[in-house]
């Protein structure tokens, strides 16, 4: 076998077979086939597309390139859950100790990647807690997990090391946005991760990198055939990433972000998705009907179960519990600024990715994987999208370290928010659930 | 200016301008830019094209990228012309002296490559003749060009170097059979190489690399325009390469029937295109009517003079011009055989792809660089295609230097060739005339 054979097999429009896709990631992994030939095949991919039944062979090659997670000691169903990153997407921590705290057989043993440009990542929001730690081994997490339901860490590199190469080329090559790739890349680290089952939650809209609807359901679609033909229930909802989920932006703030939604004071949307998110994770599992799921992710809330759990997760990764219980613990950031409408009217659009590079400009992201995190930077929206404001009153809050990162950041969010006489088209929040009860 | 930038937006559809073409050629020629980007730009190129003003501009970049021949000391106007390769085609070694031989002030300054894979080049062909050695000086191959009128040598490698290294890219990412490309390719080389006019013979059919009349028109005309818009005079000829170019394939066998040409006793296609092609060229530097062209190209056959100037020619380069003069020189080669038709019927088809391939088998070719060529082996067709065959009657002669390699090249001859009870439709020798007179 050739690997120009291969290539110019995909660039005249043929579907490869499991052995030449097999072939192109091993020879990925061990370096032997060039980057020079692998660029060519993904770019002729990119133009070509896959099959359904291409996409699935490739991501089971890719996550047979690393190692395989053995959660066989975990002892009731495993339900891993992911986003493709949206702006204020803090449903992880929510949602894990939700699926916990009902204790229905169904456990989370999530290993999560850290954030890289403007979406932020779930590991960093939980490091914002001090003392937490989620470089973890393995056994030490499955211990975790099997004590108190639920445990989130950092994901291990040795997952699925084809895609981390191809990721990289890709990136390089301006062959990201291609939905039969993004959709091998998410799910091959996933089947490698080890759990039982799946839900997935596709961001569509301005603030993500799937903007239409089309393109989501293509990508939910394809990764519910991935999953299912790996013998895994994988259920995909897409959900609207038009406005950023909840009202806080920024590490420290989405934590406190997620414990007001499980004490029951969230916003509304973000209390809405989540709940459907955790009762999809246990209907997943096959913990019962999905009524009843949604019924007992409810009482997670009401009963203060949810927050328990989170705390014992916190404390169990290290981390002091009492800033669960006690917010104002996380302290105040060195600057502060309010941004104030400029007329008054409907707010009409807040551009999300713009929200998100806001945030990082305030300190928030990292624009390196060597960049440090002010966890307390961010920004936090007092109204949203609907909403009627006077001119002059209080748009949203920013928090950040220094008044020139105030002055860049608060530039950025001004542009990203239109205010307009009429109020919007409502949107919906949950758009398609594809591979759940429908 | 990224590659990043230039890989999107070439993706997306979009011309690139003469800064990122020149940014992008730069790149490759000084290795800043990674075999993995121009791999990505390459395949999208292959998928989205280039405009024909695109293309002339990366031809000029690419002249552009290494040294450029000063040809000005040869006192007339100086013709070049290239063939994009066909079996069989000793055309240069026949219109060159024809040219010189007209005495018109128009110079033939010849820079050629060797020949690699199944099609064989110039510079192997007139090595064949003992003593001849292509490799000279600049200044050395200007001298003989002022005294004798005609010169061909092997070519500079530091014309074009961007398109060494694209080539090779292109080689192994299947990215070589893209028109804007070859013609780029082509082009950029011969730029560098200096001539003030160009006669271009695009082979067309199963023997060249474009096998239909509309890519081979479209390479045709893109290559002129890239001439004409250099402010050099260019004319295309697209030739039918169906059928291999005269009776002979290989390195000194070809010599031998490009003196029975030029001694009025040759094939008569292949002497027929000759003319036409001297003549284009003598026309294309202005020298005279076409009419006049022609005659004049005619005579040189008839009065000896155009024999007289190869053999000079051999002569200025150290070779024995007496082997011009007896052939018998050659000598035979150590096996000689002989294909007998397999029944009786008119030779239909003549797999032109394949008698390469055979004669390459036969010790004719290179499989690489530094492969050594058997200068007496190849093959000679004792009848071709349309002509009336009896069944055992001798359809060819080959020519090698052992049993093994008589049988592997028997056997894949044997099938290049079909025999059928009904004539094939006679095809046209030259297509078509782009750029000349009509």
């Amino acid at each position: 076998m050739r690997m120009y054979d291969i290539i110019q097999k995909k660039q005249n429009g043929f579907s490869l077979n499991e052995d030449e896709l097999c072939y192109f990631v091993r020879g990925v992994t061990d370096g032997t086939i060039p980057d020079y030939q692998s660029a060519a095949l993904l770019m002729a991919i990119f133009f070509r597309g896959m099959t359904a039944e291409e996409t699935v062979t490739l991501t089971e090659c890719m996550a047979d390139s690393g190692e395989r997670a053995d959660l066989t000691s975990i002892k009731g169903k495993k339900v891993d859950k992911h986003s493709t990153g949206g702006v204020g997407d803090k449903t992880s921590l929510i949602i894990a100790p939700m699926v916990a705290a009902c204790d229905m057989g169904v456990y989370v043993a999530k290993m999560s990647g850290c954030g890289l440009g403007h979406t932020g990542g779930t590991i960093d929001k939980l490091e914002s807690i001090p003392g937490v730690n989620t470089v973890r081994q393995r056994d030490e997490f499955i211990r975790i997990v099997n004590e108190i339901g639920v445990c989130i860490i950092g994901q291990s590199n040795s997952f699925a090391p084809a895609d981390k190469r191809l990721y990289a080329l890709r990136d390089v090559t301006a062959t990201v946005n291609c939905i039969p790739l993004i959709a091998s890349s998410i799910m091959s680290k996933k089947l490698a991760a080890g759990s039982d089952c799946f839900v997935l939650d596709v961001k569509c809209g301005s603030g993500a990198f799937v903007k239409t609807l089309k393109e989501a359901t293509e990508l939910a679609e394809l990764m519910v055939k991935i999953g299912t033909g790996a013998g895994k229930k994988t259920i995909a909802l897409i959900t609207n990433m038009d406005v950023p989920l909840g009202r806080n932006v920024g590490n420290s703030l989405e934590i406190i972000e997620a414990v007001s939604v499980l004490d029951g004071k969230g916003d509304k949307d973000l209390t809405d998705i989540c709940i459907t998110l955790a009762a999809n994770m246990l209907y997943a599992a096959n913990a019962a009907d999905y009524e009843e799921c949604v019924q007992a992710v409810t009482e997670t809330i009401y009963n203060g179960k949810a927050k328990k759990k989170l705390a014992e997760m916190v404390s169990s990764l290290g981390g002091k519990s009492e800033y669960i219980y006690n917010l104002s613990l996380f302290g105040e950031s060195k600057v502060t600024a309010l941004l104030a409408a400029e007329k008054s009217g409907y707010i009409y659009e807040i551009n999300t990715e713009q929200v998100g590079i806001a945030a990082a400009v305030l300190g928030a992201g990292r624009s390196t994987k060597e960049s440090k995190i002010d966890y307390k930077a961010g920004i936090t929206f007092h109204h949203t999208v609907g909403d009627y404001i006077n001119e002059g009153e209080a748009l949203a809050s920013i928090y950040t370290s220094s008044i020139g990162k105030a002055q860049n950041g608060m530039e950025l969010l001004f542009q990203a928010v239109k205010i307009n006489d009429t109020p919007p088209k409502p949107k919906k929040l949950i758009y398609k659930t594809i591979g759940g009860r429908q």
